[in-house]
């Protein structure tokens, strides 16, 4: 197996750069760190194009697994591992997958639930929403233009592998309202406000959108204005609101009913 | 007003000591971070030893609010903000406030919906969990044994100042569920198995106990077998469970009912 120890080497310079969103975009790749997101890429049959792993993960059990993988592995250093990881103590495992580079136009047929995020930032919480979309049976998150970045090492993180099993959008969210509503899909925007209506109040459907927004501001107004119904949760204490994930959490299992 | 330059002077570096747990420990104070934080605080007519603004700070709105607060309040630098915050760019206004040395034992009569974490150890989840319970008209939640410190700056942050809201405990859950049980309030366990049942065949109550697990390993096995009922959210996607915070959102919206 090819090793390679100094952060100097070029090819590792240029992985490092994938923790940029300019490197992303030039090389249209993004770095999988540690074993669950590996294993989920191997399951899904994703175009990996390189394997790392530390001398130490060699003596683990899931290196056997690795072996039966038709892709080129090479050794890494701790000290590299150290620095393509975004956490303290990295698994010694990593890969870099393939951006795919299909324009992602909207569907021309689309069902099912879809999460739309209009400006949200955290990267946590966008990564926890996608893991969740597809828990909830949803069929694809779309990512709004000024929401953050989809392949962010903190985003990825969240996610948990969760980009493999559902479809990820990149676009303009005006757009894709309005095909959900020639489409007859009702689309639910989220407000903090007494306009909006409780979501108890809706009855759980087989397809339907779900718009959350900004962490701090919530949705941008003309979203807010094309939608069919904006929901709220009900506040029974004193907080002023939801974390952003955790309220969409409750609004799909809520509102998404799978046939 | 009182100013400070240094970060080398002495009530700066006893401050600083508040973002370790032994400083906490031994000041039996904390630190809040924000202006959402402080503001919840003095709403709260919690205890404030002092607060601490950065001289911008001093030309913002909020600033005005502070000043009929009766609470010593000093100039620290840019420099010292940086340093006591988590925040890459803190909003510089900061507060100490004094952690209740009381011992919370657990209250004699017991109602409503109580949150338990058994060894739960994400701070940010954490946080979020606390928050949440209070958004869902919950009585308090109670820190197990192994569960990360209720004060540390993480939590704290994620808290949104729900710790003001709501009553948090510390304790041996063992002891708490059998007061539960000695009261005849249904506690709800959770666990990622067939053998547990969908959270969806139980009906909505005023009074309960839900307890959440560890992020990897889910509840103790001991815990596991005292509750009455184990509880999971069926996965309709292909993820493999839940981030632990959502899913407390959602089991606690759909389990209580306020009446």
């Amino acid at each position: 197996m090819e090793k390679i120890e100094s952060v100097q080497n070029p090819n590792i310079k240029q992985w490092l750069k994938l923790k940029t969103k300019k490197g992303r975009q030039q090389q249209q790749a993004y770095l999988l760190d540690g074993w669950h997101l590996v294993k989920e890429a191997l399951r899904a049959q994703i175009d990996l194009q390189i394997i790392l792993v530390t001398a130490e993960f060699k003596y683990q059990a899931e290196f056997e697994e690795l072996k039966s993988a038709p892709i080129k592995t090479i050794e890494v250093s701790a000290a590299i591992a150290k620095r393509l990881s975004e956490n303290p103590a990295p698994q010694g495992i990593f890969a870099i997958a393939a951006i795919s580079s299909e324009p992602l136009n909207i569907p021309a047929q689309i069902s099912g639930g879809w999460l739309l995020l209009d400006s949200v930032q955290d990267p946590g919480n966008i990564g926890t929403m996608v893991r969740t979309a597809d828990a909830a049976g949803f069929a694809g998150v779309v990512f709004g233009e000024k929401t953050a970045d989809l392949f962010q090492p903190k985003v990825v993180r969240a996610m948990q592998g969760s980009q493999f099993h559902i479809k990820l959008f990149k676009g303009r969210l005006v757009d894709w309202i309005t095909r959900f509503k020639q489409q007859q899909i009702p689309v639910f925007g989220t407000q903090v406000s007494p306009q909006a209506v409780s979501y108890r109040q809706i009855k759980a459907q087989a397809n339907l959108a779900l718009i959350m927004g900004n962490e701090g501001n919530g949705m941008t107004d003309q979203l807010l204005e094309m939608t069919d119904r904006n929901l709220y949760i009900p506040i029974l204490g004193q907080a002023e609101s939801l974390n952003v994930a955790v309220a969409a959490g409750i609004l799909m299992f809520y509102l998404h009913r799978v046939d």
